[in-house]
Parts: structure tokens; sequence; C-alpha cells
């Protein structure tokens, strides 16, 4: 279970791999196993391990064991805290852009 | 000028990074001079060039020289690239919650 917020730099930095993506993307479909899960990507178990590790630590992803089969399933928390992000960026530069836009509406002198 | 999509592993890899976060925070602002850039950051001049080129070949940043100053401003097509990623996967996660949930609401036979 995730407790604390995800660190944002851990985030971006998680995403920057493209296997990684394309595990959040499968992740994103359902909750799948770790062996079901490797499959498709044409990638070791133990390299889809290292990649949910990365994912887990990060905040992205979740991953729980019932008997002897390892469950992943994706962990809104992290995209979201990646998303909130650009959003903050995009509000004070639409901000400004709107500023700019009504300086250029007044009337001339 | 950025002619070519962003790559989308160059800009989150750019974005996993503080000091290149706090330079988007600061130009989503407004364009800056390198050099007044560099002064908040408490970072030296040659460090700042060269976050600044990593988030200009990611499209998350451009420049230009007028005179003797180089100006940089934020460049929406990176910050648009990621949101887009983040975005797809929470509908395609968000599409699957309402399929659960309609299954969970249909009356018991």
């Amino acid at each position: 279970m995730q407790k604390t917020k995800p660190d944002v730099d851990r985030v971006f930095q998680a995403l920057g791999d493209p296997t990684r993506r394309a595990i959040l993307e499968k992740l994103s479909q359902g909750p799948i196993s770790v062996s079901r899960l490797a499959e498709p990507l044409g990638i070791t178990l133990a390299a889809v391990v290292q990649h949910l590790q990365v994912l887990e630590a990060s905040g992205l992803a979740r991953t729980e064991k019932t008997g002897r089969v390892r469950t992943c399933s994706i962990e809104p928390a992290g995209l979201s805290v990646a998303a909130q992000w650009i959003a903050d960026r995009r509000s004070t530069w639409e901000r400004r852009l709107d500023r700019l836009g009504d300086l250029l509406a007044e009337p001339e002198e």
C-alpha cells in the first residue's frame, strides 16, 4: 500500500522508459499476473520484475501475492502526481497568455 | 523551431530532474534571459545552459538569441505529449472501472 505521496522526480524518471510505459499501458486495462505480463512484452520475467520494482517504488503500480501468483495493478496516485505537475505549469502559462490577450484587446488611446 | 513531435521518452526523462522542472516553472511565467534564469536557481550559468539543451532537445523549451541576449521560453508541445500519454492511460483505466461498476449495478438473477 502506498502511504506517502509519490515523489514527482521518481514518477517522471520511471515514465522515461518505454518498457515501463508499455507495462503501465497493459496494467491500465486491468490487473494481471507478472508471468502473463512478461509474455507479450518479449522480455524475461526477471526484467519485468525489475521494472515493476521501479514502478512500485515510484507509486505507479502495486503488486500483491496470493498463493503462488503475484498480481500487479496500476496505482493511480503516481499518474495523478505527474498530471497535476503538468496541469499546474499549463495553468500558469495560460493565465499569462490571457493577460497578454487582454492587453492586446484594449482599445488604443 | 520544433518541427517533429516531441519524443515521449525524452520528455519524461527531462521532467525527471528537479532543476529542469524548476526551470520550466519559471518559464511558464513568461520568457526570460538565460542569465536571469540562473540567478534564483543558485546554479552556474553553465549548468543552466546544459539543462536548457536537454529541455530544447526534448521539445519542452526553446531559446532564441537576439543580439547578445539569449532568451528562453516554454514550448507547449513537450508538456502536451506527456499530458496526452497520461490522459490515455487514465481513460483506459476509467472505462474499465465504469464497466466493473455496470456489472456490479446489474440486478441479481
